[in-house]
């Protein structure tokens, strides 16, 4: 379908738009939409772009019964001098392709839906805000759409994407945070959806998120269903360690979502010739680590927040302070360096970010 | 808000039924649904009884992100003196509680719901399908419905109950299935969420499945995601295996559902003073049962099938042909009694069927 011209049906009156200062994650909406279906018969089809509203479904669709749905995340960036940057997109709509295939949802032309990315977010580029630390979430999603309560792979689907401003994760200065290691609830497991970003990933890790919360912790950190013992993620972020003077992140070995930021942060450090390991670590490892006095940074990794500083691991009865819980160097060079090519303020060696052109719709 | 009137809105124009001979699994609806909403400010409220038909969602709604969905499925009959039988309502309810909590989704009140659901079987009572082997399949559900991208509990929640006319999962008589033997994936594992009825448990099935169809298979027998040794379940359904003249079924360890066909299996069995062991079973103790001659029966059992027998089972290299792909005397004995018992044929030593009462709606 790579040459399918999308429709598009703009909005008459524009919606207000919040102050850029009380952005929060994901509950403001642009003005537009982008919308697809897909049937046995015509593969994906229809693709248009309408006014951003609500979507009818009959009551007996598939996707309320069993989640057979996946997305994923991205954002674009407003330079200083007005340009358009998304952040790797060819990457998240790869790894959407390959959630799709993990819940037997047929595979999205990744060419065309990079354009249908690039006119959305052009139609709607005066939704991207600038202040520092704000930007434009994307998220697309796949849904199954069948009427049936048959326990199989739906016939139907919807793609759709919308458009989310998104405030400044860390609004003044970062702020490392506490993190409760746990050790009853698990996230995935070998065979399991881990790897792939399906909806039916998240849920269920509310309840270890709420038992976090109680002990006054930000995040979980989960570890691995089987053995309770090697280190998986970190909320819903990929997870580093920087123990004397190396980093060491855990391995994709079929539990753990591939992301952009792990792959970005892994390149960068290639480049700057600190040691990086994809390697299993366990939980017991980094006790040690601390206990010698070698861990020096722990943060997180992933799209909303770029880089997040833990501050804290609680481990059982074991409390790990880590770098007195200050961000560590690297962490606040990754984080700076990452929001530098996001945002174009520094240069992109990697060509990372993909810039909407001005002509794309007109 | 055990006294709360429910709302109905009663249909104009009744659609037309479906022939009973035509009737699949969950493809076709009644004339009305129940909904009602949830609010942290007002609990569960405003049920009402309206017509069946879309609801109409916000693109940015929390189910389709992140599957925070739970559901029940169960059964209502007409027997041949006409009244109106559902089979264990309450141990439903009871579940689906069970599985709100496992999602972080408030609680319903069961007796409330369970009045919910006689209202709507009284009103819908002629798409009651009469045909042998047919019943009108109860599903209610829970979304999350708040507009959010974040990662977390909604704060606002809409359960659904439809009705569908089901067919005779067996038309012909029984056809015991081949089953295949899942190495690679998992279903479910301790501390996740298989232990509940939640929607993302059910589409990571769906590549096994595929995996077993074209094999040949009618359903994934599914190992525990850990050791890939001990059995779980069959498709979606429990699994019992007879041999040497005892019945043996995985016990509820926290990856299995707590099926209640499964539990009505056990009571029979000890009512009959037959030998059932809710206990461990390996896929090697029924390979050396096989080859030792013991394995008598395997079926599965659950609301659709009632009891699936089991014709053979595909590990790896290894066919076992159970009882010559005929259905055995203990499998036959349970449907027959199981169906007699939810049809009101046979008495009901347990008080397991719940009558909807004629007045109820008047
Ligand atoms: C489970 C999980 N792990 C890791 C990540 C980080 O991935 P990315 O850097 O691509 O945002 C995410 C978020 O996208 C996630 O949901
Ligand atoms: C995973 C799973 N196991 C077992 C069962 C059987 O449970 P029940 O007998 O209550 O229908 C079901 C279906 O409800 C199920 O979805």
């Amino acid at each position: 379908m790579r040459n399918t011209k999308i429709n598009i049906e703009r909005r008459k009156n524009k919606k207000t738009k919040p102050a850029p200062e009380n952005l929060g994650f994901g509950t403001v909406y642009s003005d537009h939409m982008f919308i697809m279906d897909y049937s046995t018969e015509k593969g994906w089809h229809s693709p248009k772009i309408t006014p951003y509203g609500p979507i009818s479904l009959d009551p007996g669709t598939s996707v309320f019964q069993y989640a057979q749905s996946v997305f994923d995340g991205f954002k674009a960036y407003r330079t200083e001098d007005n340009r358009i940057l998304i952040f790797r997109p060819e990457e998240n709509l790869k790894r959407l392709n390959a959630s799709c295939d993990r819940l037997c949802i047929p595979s999205i032309d990744e060419e065309f839906v990079l354009k249908a990315v690039k006119q959305l977010v052009d139609i709607d580029q005066d939704w991207i805000p600038t202040l520092k630390g704000t930007s434009l979430y994307i998220r697309p999603y796949i849904i199954a759409t069948d009427v049936s309560l048959s326990v199989t792979p739906s016939k139907t689907y919807k793609f759709i994407m919308i458009l989310s401003p998104v405030g400044a994760y860390y609004s003044e200065g970062f702020n490392p945070v506490g993190i409760n290691v746990e050790e009853t609830y698990a996230r995935a497991v070998k065979g399991g959806t881990g790897a792939a970003k399906t909806a039916g990933n998240y849920s269920p890790g509310y309840k270890a998120q709420e038992k976090a919360s109680e002990k006054g912790n930000a995040q979980v950190l989960w570890l691995d269903a089987i053995e309770k013992k090697y280190i998986e993620e970190v909320g819903s972020m990929n997870v580093f360690f920087k123990i004397n003077n190396e980093v060491i992140t855990p391995p994709l070995n079929g539990t753990i979502l591939s992301g952009i930021t792990r792959m970005s942060v892994i390149e960068l450090l290639k480049y700057w010739n600190v040691p990086v390991y994809e390697r299993d670590i366990t939980i017991e490892e980094v006790h040690q680590a601390y206990v010698n006095g070698g861990l020096e940074e722990v943060f997180g990794a992933g799209t909303a927040a770029v880089i997040a500083p833990i501050g804290q691991l609680n481990w059982g009865d074991q409390e790990m302070v880590i770098n007195n819980k200050q961000t560590g160097g690297l962490s606040q060079k990754l984080f700076d360096t990452l929001i530098g090519i996001q945002t174009g303020k520094l240069e992109d060696p990697f060509n990372w970010t993909v810039e909407v052109e001005k002509e794309l719709t007109l």
